[in-house]
């Protein structure tokens, strides 16, 4: 399975979309590597650094061009693939550019350069996938405002909701995680370019603007200074693809329990195969959630890594640094199998009204208790009434009967009088409210709808 | 020790402050739960849903009335402390308003709400101490942009930088932590009203109105729809606050080492009987570094718990929010106890510029050699120069003689000829490199220490 | 609140148990300081370096005859509670006594004994809970051994178990968790004596044969080499709490299920006002499992926490020994709580046969449709049985009609015709086989409950 | 760089080894399935459940007889891959045999057991590894038992030590972890196989006998119950791994320390290429001790997985299985390569006595403080030595003099008269106590390593 299974050949398209792979994968690491070279040849040729030629002379080669097994053996070696790789670069290139190539540059600069190159393109799916979700889950909530089902805290059923109140609240967080983004992606998408010791000494007086048309050439923000081991951005974008999973590990969580044979109020979309046993032929296992499950519960420990490696000593540590490239691109991978799969759920998720209905009545009335103790508690005042209700609901858990059937009897008939407790077991009241916050949440999820980029799928 | 080290009589206030212990006892919990019944009675009233007379009735009580003794006992039963305090507190009040207290809500909603206002004064002593520590930073930095000292990477001397620098790339990672704190707060600052399962149905149409009132009336933001299950605010709460420590352990770790005997550059601000040793009399052990050290390795568990409890069933959860309660108040325990030790280290710390100057020629010029490479690379090209230093680096090895001694010697003064090698070992370059991201980094501190909240010490 | 929810007057006792709090008590950290104190002065003076009656005169001292606003005071000044500890310790002897106390000792090997000293009484509260918990497990196990329950898997009915088998699950993982204490107990349960930097030169030659006597004397075991920075034994401590943690939240997760309102099957113990709800008289919320896996949800933090403290730098680290403070008492404190509702669950859970066997029925036969087939495939081929099982397993979900009644249709009974399909509706075998395993748990929970400390309380 | 680093063709043999990636390669998961269900074919035919010619043709297959291609498109739409892989099983088989392949078996009987095949290759790699480091951290202690070097806590000089010392304090940790090997082996390689719901029904009378006999032909454990959802042995060997590779960063921790320019007494092993620099001719960096630190940082958040994973709800979980699989093969990973580092660098680590001995005198005498008061108190009483000394060592830090000088003039000399307080800076005691520890550090080693499996490379 490799040691990662997001990384398996088997495995690794169950947990992650072959969109982010390309993303994390060697050759682009590579490519990322070149763009960052290339990027500060433009800028020091602009302040008479190096030779114009130097940045189009980099831009041509690819990294079909580099020979993958020196590198390996390179950066086993230096126990740093940039070293290799600045070498390989220059002896791509023509003598007189080699001497130029990399300058006032250290290994850091490139890596964490590459890999903001790389965080920005993910950012990029990660945010037309969360677009989709939203505007799903949108649809979703607003499809099934009316279809009124069992609100159930610490798995009892407490009081009823709307199956449209529910995804409403799946939405409410995503749409809390993605409203961050705009913010995040201006702090964390920043160049760097330090030199050895951050300073950018070697460069004198040109260094900061050459770090600021490094910047911009790449179209990254530049830090104030140097973020060699200021690594917040790390820690900030860990922290918040943690909190996109925990969101969509809320959504997945519910959907497994709806979906359980026990429940029966919904199924994952059908896809004839999906969820399937070879023993059993009457199973659908809720796959798309039990993926999202998992990445949640596999991403936390990662954060962990990238907020403990923040003690990053003095100018660059022995291991803080490279502890982050154990962690955070598992991160972006574990997000997007995620994220796709609760798209497809959104999507496609089967909702059963009837059954919802039927599994209201599974306490006899007893779902409606409060209710009908706050509608005899005006007539009777409150304690008398909540007495009243008290043994009702004893003896509709003795007898079997429903709570309606119970106040009916001769006994308590006698209490209720012309007090309209009818009105207590009326649902619409709940499908009103519900009505409320569903609208409330869709719209708060359109305005931040609108600022994500372009969704790439119209739906 | 008690069962966390922070709650400990003995070592509680080495680890957290005072205020911040004040915030989280049991007496201030008992205070928010009243204050956010008092709100949602006023909130009624206001909308004829309870008595007028309410609101001022519960505000007119205090923790001290209630019986603790019997809301433990209640809590146990119940494992819920908010149903023996509504209890409590009904029994607190004359009888005609007894009915009409906690109407509507439900036990998440008063807990939730407690905390978050726990939080907001919490937040407020973290951003008080926060700008002080930019502006003591602020002051550190300038204060020592010219002091040059070794640049460190891996453990190895690698290039200049300034004492002024190094505190700078503190103020950096802490400067880019407070620039959260007024769209966290918006984020999290939320008050909770939602009935049993979040729908405020039992208020009928004046719920949304009401639970803005509520909102209001705290002085806290009101979410789109209830947060019950969308555990979003706790999380992020959580991972700013160990982003947070993040930045300052950086800072805590530099200055551990900076204070080794073997580096001896700094020390922790004298105070007598300080990081002391009854055995040693020599020793001046770095007592406040220790703590924030020992804050940023405690604290990413508890974040951990805050995102796997994101996975909150339903309408309610069994064990995840209960697990918060395990985890959030720690962070705000650990952050004010760190907080408060690197102001004192930030505005005290000793610093050492002879030996800085002294260990800067610890690699007897070797520190300078690119810079050596550099310049005769003009002269020579740049193959034959590295070749050139490589060798003299080998001889520096070899003799004990500084490379300034070496690159003397008959063999190399001959290549080196009128090339103005003396140049690469000037500080000057280094320094102004280093003065130019204090400045900017400084002014990024102001801009952001003047979006906090007053601090509450001018200094 | 408190920082920590376990430390909290009012939510303590819901979260950990008094007896567990005591041993992690101020007072008791005190206790385990002057007992280290004692043995040492004990050890020493058998080896002539102290006087006989120093011993003695440690031993007469009570936490309750020290200053204990002085020692924070102390504690916060020194930045270690031990320096004022010591310095109070001696004011309590004769002026004759007070230079030989703490002889040759640093303040970790009082701290770190210490609290080996109350992990040891800790471990003992441990283990019998834990017996108890073997116990109540084996007895539930084999009392519904032949109670048969619906196997969920992915949340969708499987096959047949019993409600035994599951109980037995939950042994299975509790049995082996046991199992590691007699070794485990044998690993951290050691001494500390070392001195300042864990040579005991001080005590010159007869520094080994001190700390074996030291190590006798306080019942504890002596490491090969003082463990000042070998942190194993607080990182196997904490690992092993969170694995117990983990078996019993496997236990927990599947009674909230268990006793959902849709499920049904189980309850926990009742209690009147226990789970109840101000609002909504029909609840009865599973607090038991709701503590538990409030705990297991914190704990994996507190390990990550040790974990990471295990690099503790050279001598003695600056911060990853006081983190293991913030860390290790809170786990056993999560853990006796949790541990406690165990047994209480485990001794007084409620089983509805009658609503188990109702519920296999939920997918009207399809629960048995591998015995059909299988049963099939010996008349007409597994291949042939497969593809006519499949289309009777549509017509049930089509119909609504069970798989027997499906079978018996015309278009079925044909192929059918001999074959005694009736067998693969028969409950037995699965009850059979859920037997033999159960008995196997049985026994090996019982040969490892043998060798754990006699239960503190017969059941 | 693929999504985790240990994957990533150019990066991935920096931090594990090719030995360990063979292990956990997709072809060899393929194998281990395919061993799994040979030995369950084996077992049913000695039971005459399957025909004995089955086993024999599983045996003759291998992985590169499966269409990989169409195994990643059956996973992605089954959610599993055992699923499409007995469907290719049953494809490769003669028509006749088909029908009789993982006969009783589920899925995770196959994944589970194949993961524990390559868990005990795994195993015996580590195992032969953490041999080879014990012994070369016996012959580094023993090397260097007399070798003296300051002794530091807090970062600060306490008192002498010796290198051998030292390198034992790194043994001990190792040797304790090492212990648990062959404790741990026994409860974790278990063969798993249940069956849908873990009962074995399907093979009625003869199931336990044929798990016993499945798990014989593996040469693994059989639990006394199916562990489907028990996860200790999951968690348990997470924990040890992380055990493990927390002692190793103690050790490489400190290594980074004393390669330090500022400590500069010991280097790691030379070779030329490693550690440098493009731009820094000077430069070695510890890059063997980056990796383990880099490894240790990674590894506690996978551990956090596996144990929340371990609340596995009812007979098989819905994401708790499958995130172990993010988790527990990279903790293997990160273990190889640390091991691999740590081998080569107790093997060849660089040691400067003469640093040390230098550094030995950087704190002037003072090191040698508590000594000399010890020695003092004896001829005027501890209290009146205290005072003498503390104002000697503040002459010392205020004049630059040595300890020895200070004492020597006029106003100490007359005080101390004939008291021998030149023994007090003598370091062979602390030499003499120090090779007391290295010799019982040693031989707790050798007794582990005698019964860790046979090394694979004698040294």
């Amino acid at each position: 399975m490799t040691f990662s299974a997001l990384d398996s050949f088997i495995l690794g398209p169950l947990f992650a979309t072959a969109e982010m792979r390309a993303i994390f994968s060697d050759e682009a690491r590579l490519r990322s590597f070149l763009r960052a070279e290339e990027a500060l040849a433009r800028a020091e040729a602009a302040f008479g650094v190096v030779p114009e030629e130097l940045a189009p002379a980099i831009a041509a080669l690819t990294p079909a061009g580099f020979d993958m097994q020196a590198l390996v053996q390179g950066t086993v070696l230096a126990g740093m693939p940039v070293i290799p790789f600045v070498a390989a670069l220059q002896s791509a290139l023509s003598p007189g550019l080699r001497g130029h190539v990399h300058r006032g540059a250290t290994t850091q600069d490139i890596v964490d350069t590459g890999l903001v190159l790389q965080m920005r393109d993910a950012f990029g799916l990660i945010e037309g996938a969360l677009a989709d979700l939203l505007q799903a889950l949108e649809d979703l909530a607003t499809r099934h405002v009316k279809v009124p089902c069992a609100g159930r805290t610490y798995g009892q059923h407490a009081a009823p909701v709307t199956f449209g109140f529910k995804a409403a609240t799946w939405l409410g967080g995503l749409t809390s995680a993605a409203s961050d983004l705009p913010a995040l992606k201006a702090k964390v998408l920043l160049a760097s370019l330090g030199g050895p010791v951050g300073t950018l000494a070697s460069l004198g007086e040109k260094g900061p603007a050459i770090a600021k048309a490094y910047a911009d050439d790449l179209g990254l923000g530049a830090a104030p200074l140097v973020w060699h081991t200021d690594r917040t951005p790390m820690a900030r974008t860990g922290a918040w693809l943690v909190l996109l999973l925990g969101a969509l590990a809320k959504m997945a969580g519910d959907i497994v329990q709806l979906a359980s044979t026990d429940v029966g109020e919904a199924a994952e979309p059908y896809q004839r195969g999906r969820g399937g046993s070879s023993a059993m032929p009457h199973k659908r296992n809720p796959v798309s959630s039990t993926i999202i499950i998992a990445a949640h519960e596999a991403a936390p420990g990662h954060l962990t890594t990238l907020n403990i490696a923040m003690r990053a000593a003095q100018e660059r540590p022995a291991g803080e640094w490279q502890a982050e490239w154990h962690a955070l691109p598992q991160l972006f991978g574990l997000a997007s199998g995620a994220l796709h799969e609760a798209v497809s759920l959104a999507r496609g998720i089967e909702v059963y009204p009837e059954r919802m209905l039927s599994n209201l009545g599974l306490t006899k009335g007893l779902l409606f208790a409060e209710g009908v103790a706050a509608l005899l508690g005006n007539a009777l005042g409150r304690a008398k009434a909540h007495v009243l209700v008290e043994e009702a609901a004893g003896e509709v858990r003795a007898s079997g009967a429903s709570l309606q059937e119970v106040l009916a009897r001769e006994h308590f008939a006698s209490s209720i009088k012309d007090c309209p407790i009818g009105e207590a077991f009326d649902l619409d009241p709940h499908i009103a409210a519900c009505a409320h916050w569903v609208e409330a949440a869709v719209k708060a999820s359109q305005s931040v709808r609108a600022v994500l980029i372009s969704p790439p799928q119209p739906s």
